[in-house]
């Protein structure tokens, strides 16, 4: 069985269920509004399935009134996997510190010293 | 062909390969010294293809250096991912705060109002 974390990160795999994320960070909105962009381009099973993903990895909630069943975003995912990378951030920022600065000498002074 | 933004967070979604990130935080390391924990529990060729996915998907560079081969941790697509979820971070934060306020006013303030 996957992890928690695992199936968080695989949901937001998908350009379809983060676009479904996007939809819902704006307010709750019911499954065939929430679909309803998404049928230009697949279709209705296709879309179910990929809300399927995201309910399943708890991303988003449905409402239990059986007529309107709204979709909510569910935020504790989220910040379980963003406090996962957080954890490293010191990490990548040094590396990409490292980057900007072999960058910079390779733009600004790399020429002198070839010049030398 | 996968966008940018699915193959790093498709990355993201297995134990392995986070757990090969977590070590390349704390400084570089060759192919079989990153390999080596993993041996216990799976294949060498199981390994590799998660080291492949990680490159794949940019997460880790492997140096020039024939006989050593470095691999270091890269920044770039963990910054891209963390942007793109700090982006509806105001979303998760609000829905938390709503459920924080709902399970202290269920704990604390519940019991008085069937009291009353």
């Amino acid at each position: 069985m996957q992890d928690h974390l695992s199936r968080t990160f695989a949901a937001l795999s998908d350009p379809t269920r983060r676009a479904m994320l996007a939809r819902l960070s704006r307010g709750e909105a019911n499954v065939s509004d929430l679909a309803q962009p998404f049928l230009k381009n697949m279709s209705l099973p296709a879309v179910t399935k990929h809300l399927k993903v995201l309910e399943n990895a708890g991303l988003i909630n449905k409402g239990r009134n059986a007529q309107y069943r709204p979709c909510r975003l569910n935020g504790v995912p989220l910040r379980e996997a963003v406090d996962w990378m957080e954890q490293y951030r010191f990490a990548w920022e040094e590396q990409l510190d490292r980057l900007g600065e072999y960058l910079k000498a390779k733009t600004t002074g790399g020429s002198h010293g070839r010049k030398r």
